[in-house]
């Protein structure tokens, strides 16, 4: 029998008291931050603090009569044993006969009764979708309230770090020079106001950095562009006083980020105002549609046009990335070593392994933060898609079988990412096949030629042709966009290969950077995943056109000892010797250790 | 001076003076039949009646005041030439300044004049766009009316030919069964009527086939189903007895095709009516829509469902469709041989050869008709895009360079498509790489492993890798679909890599056949274009998905006089040598002739 949970339910029956004085049926809790960024604050997560279920995905809806939780397949187990106890009920997501969210609201909610969510955690579609699928209903929506303010005692506070000043030289051009770049684009879009909500995209613009969220060098934050004015809404206590000099003398206009939702109500609007739906919660959406409807103007929902001109570095940034990530090759490379050196020697976890390499990284110069927590997974483990190490659970290292290390930092100019997968003892024929052919991926998708016009589903199959030829696939993209001293996952720009009626796919063009991060994970048996980050770079122009290519901008050896040629095209054999000889020259010069430079003669040799 | 052509003149006097009768002040006469087919017939050539101008793209506007006439580059010259004296402006589409037929209109047309054309010639995609464009000058659109009828003299009859029927073993599967599955398409869209104006999807949904369409065939026809009825609008005078007593047997009822759009403007509609807007004409459109919206019904735009079940090919067309591949690949074989041994020897053109060839085709038993006009080009001549050698004007073929040839027949039993360039005597260096680089591409096309899910756009890039590694691109589609006795070029599917925001793209499935065939043009020296057509199929299903490939369904030589290793990847000498192989084994007992069999056992040595 289990043991009833009465912190949990103490905490519901508060909020239902608080649903009842603001006369709300329902009350929605997902998980997310005011921006949709890829990780929440430990403020954000009211979800858990009402039902215990601290999995990264999750939605809690609370009515007077039950609360019910939605997660998806690989929180099940973990989220049965979290509620228990707490009498809310588990609704598994993707299941059959399991009603999605919406569904659940459009059986359960009488006519005309209320559903109540903080509508700044609400992304703009998801709430469409409710405004939809409850219309029938004649559902009332409460969106403006955030009702564990007043519950929730011993909230952790709202993150707030210090922000800092990236110079000119460093960012390759101003904030002054890319905000005409924004109001022409607002121009061309016939609007005279712009929105902005996505976090690195306002620091890219502004060329601020921050410290707000998890691993993402960005400031909690919403920005107001006219064409004469553009406001930054922050946390007063974050603006140092370089920041507002900054800021004094680039003319932005400092408001204090908790009197956003205020001010906008009260703003009035005197032309068209250009948003990015994707990139805007609901309460903003409401404010600025009601608003410009009011005033008699159109929203233009377009893609926030610092989302491409971020996404296409300039020669500047490359300049310096390209340096950055030499320097973290060169040092994941000395963690290879030392790997091998050791495993079987001291006692080694995939956590204290991790470890060693997020500081050996924090010892380079310019390190600020690592781009992600740092995934070390040893042999089976390394199959888990979402698999996280921590001290007190992580698989001892034994010199049997493969790491698979996935880790990046952002530094001064530029933020990293990259996969190998370490052999550290005796592995199977069957995993060399498998190694082999991801190998065969990473560098063919390396090797493209492709024309501008060309989008990442034209050359994903690169990528996933040794594979796809032995009947094994991945289960993810096969690259993502990176940020400069930003985010480690950037849009727009992504390797994909799966279609969808509609879909948009952004263009890859040169100054783009891109993984490439091919893998075969089969259950309780390995994990391998190999990946580099490439740049787009431009290869030849004619009358047929331009035509582009990838360089590296990794250069980390790639474990021999689980390579056989006999798995290998020859095309394939030869993409392989020219890598590792370019990261013999290229990597050895950056290591001090004489030891490590024979081991990488070594481990970069011809085969 | 330019002479007057007063043929034009008056017979552009003529039209005015309908439109005047009429109250038509503009009238627009484009280029095509009631079907949207690829070859108009004569009796269609309406615009070339009125100004001269007999190119493929041409559309012709009357006033009061003037006519003008809209083409496209290939035809700048062409066009000048026979417009002279006529007094029609010659419009060149594309070029900077020169405003399209909708802008034209828009600024020419005052306020409520009434536009006409002939509502059944013009794509509902067209009118409805030119709705929009005049909608602020009020205009009234006249679409009911050819006014050519009362004005051509001599026009040429509408084609009519004797349709024919397909015996169920020939198609594998009956017109009961196949009108099952569309009507449970139909029941799944809601909708119980369903318009069918697309004539390969009339005949491959019938077992019908007819003869109305050059090298196409079908029977001009239209095709109401509802759950209980099947009507056919087809001409009276092609109904063979054989013909009515199938349709009598299988519940058609015919009617006259000229009486349909009285029928339908008559239906009494009983539900929602499910219609492909892509092959629907205006006319059908309008009524269509007018009819649903009086009766409370819907129109439903979905692609017709014969569409896909048409491109999927069942086991018994598959199977005689390899059967006749072979048979075709042999013929083609025998007439290079042909070539190659003549040329030089006896008198010979680019005409005389595609005569001797489409001779050679129409010995093969079941030949029926070729699939289109076999095209034959020499040297540069096959550098251009829409090259066509007439008997009067043809180039000779000498030894020295090559020769260009796209050919292919429909027979009892399937519709070919092939190209190959025919190496007849010295080219240079250049010539073989980029005859080397087209054929890697051809062939790493069809070695192309691929999952469920992908589009011609995945696999698109391997036709093109080798000619994109040297910098070239062909300006043209790499793969269509094929019919079944039917259309040579049929959708949905097709390989192709331009990315266009929101077209959509057509799963490959195993069961279609589709083109491979890239090519390098080189202005003024030399055309090179190798095609297969292959089929998609099955190699293997697993934890992974599904993951299909090609198998060539095209055998015969490609030429190794043009091939030089060196400009080849290992991998694709690979592939080429194993295709040769097979080209002789599966080809080499179909042919009789010793000295062709011995020379075929060389022309596919292994290199």
């Amino acid at each position: 029998m289990e043991t009833e949970n009465k912190i949990i339910k103490n905490r519901l029956e508060q909020l239902r008291k608080k649903m009842k004085e603001n006369g709300i049926d329902y009350y929605m809790i997902p998980t997310s931050d005011f921006h949709n960024s890829e990780y929440a604050a430990d403020f954000f997560k009211t979800r858990e603090y009402f039902c215990g279920f601290d999995g990264s995905n999750g939605t809690l809806v609370v009515s007077d009569k039950e609360a019910g939780l939605w997660t998806d397949g690989r929180y099940f187990i973990q989220a049965e044993n979290q509620l228990a106890g707490t009498g809310v009920i588990l609704y598994k997501m993707g299941e059959e006969g399991v009603p999605s969210i919406d569904e659940y609201l459009e059986d359960k909610m009488n006519l005309g009764e209320v559903l109540g969510f903080d509508g700044r955690v609400v992304s703009a579609e998801i709430g469409e979708e409710l405004e939809k699928r409850l219309k029938n209903k004649k559902a009332e929506f409460k969106i403006g309230k955030d009702l564990a303010e007043e519950v929730w005692t011993g909230r952790p506070a709202l993150p707030c770090h210090d922000m800092y000043v990236l110079s000119d030289e460093l960012c390759g051009k101003s904030f002054k020079e890319k905000l005409n770049d924004v109001r022409a684009k607002m121009k061309k879009y016939g609007t005279s106001m712009h929105l902005l909500s996505k976090l690195d995209d306002i620091m890219w613009l502004t060329n601020l950095r921050g410290n707000d969220v998890e691993c993402n060098p960005v400031a909690l934050s919403y920005a107001i562009i006219t064409d004469d004015m553009f406001i930054l809404f922050v946390q007063k206590e974050e603006v140092t006083d370089e920041v507002r000099a900054y800021c004094e003398k680039n003319d932005i206009v400092l408001k204090e980020y908790a009197e956003y939702a205020e001010y906008m109500s009260e703003l009035v609007f005197t032309g068209n105002v250009l948003f990015d739906k994707r990139n805007t919660n609901y309460l903003t959406f409401k404010l600025l549609s009601d608003k410009a409807k009011a005033a008699g103007f159109e929203t233009v929902d377009k893609k926030d046009p610092t989302e491409l001109m971020k996404a296409v570095k300039n020669e500047t940034e490359l300049k310096n990335i390209r340096e950055v990530y030499l320097k973290d090759s060169a040092k994941l490379t000395e963690f290879i070593y030392w790997v091998k050196e050791n495993v079987g020697k001291i006692p080694m976890t995939e956590y204290s392994a991790a470890m060693k390499l997020d500081g050996m990284r924090a010892q380079i110069p310019g390190f600020i933060e690592l781009s992600f927590p740092t995934i070390s997974a040893y042999n089976a483990n390394a199959a888990m898609a979402h698999y996280e190490a921590t001290e007190d659970n992580a698989a001892e290292v034994k010199p049997q079988g493969m790491l698979l290390v996935d880790s990046g930092a952002t530094y001064m100019g530029g933020t990293t990412d990259v996969t190998r997968t370490i052999v550290v003892g005796e592995i199977s024929d069957e995993i060399k096949k498998h190694y082999t052919a991801t190998v065969s991926g990473m560098l063919e998708l390396a090797d493209a030629v492709f024309k501008d016009g060309c989008t990442g589903r034209n050359v994903d199959i690169y990528a996933r042709r040794a594979l796809w030829d032995i009947g094994i696939d991945y289960n993810h993209g096969t690259g993502h966009g990176i940020g400069y001293m930003l985010n480690v996952h950037e849009g727009p720009q992504g390797i994909r290969w799966k279609y969808a009626e509609g879909a948009s796919e952004a263009l890859l063009k040169p100054g783009m950077i891109v993984s490439d991060e091919p893998g075969v994970y089969i259950e309780g048996s390995h994990g391998i995943r190999i990946e580099n980050i490439v740049e787009v770079v431009s290869r030849n122009e004619n009358e047929y056109g331009k035509f582009y290519g990838f360089d590296h901008l990794t250069y980390v050896p790639i474990d021999l000892e689980a390579i056989d040629k006999k798995y290998m095209k020859p095309d394939a054999v030869k993409l392989l010797n020219e890598y590792h000889k370019a990261v013999y020259d290229r990597i050895s010069p950056l290591i001090e250790d004489e030891n490590v430079k024979a081991w990488l003669k070594d481990a970069t040799r011809e085969i």
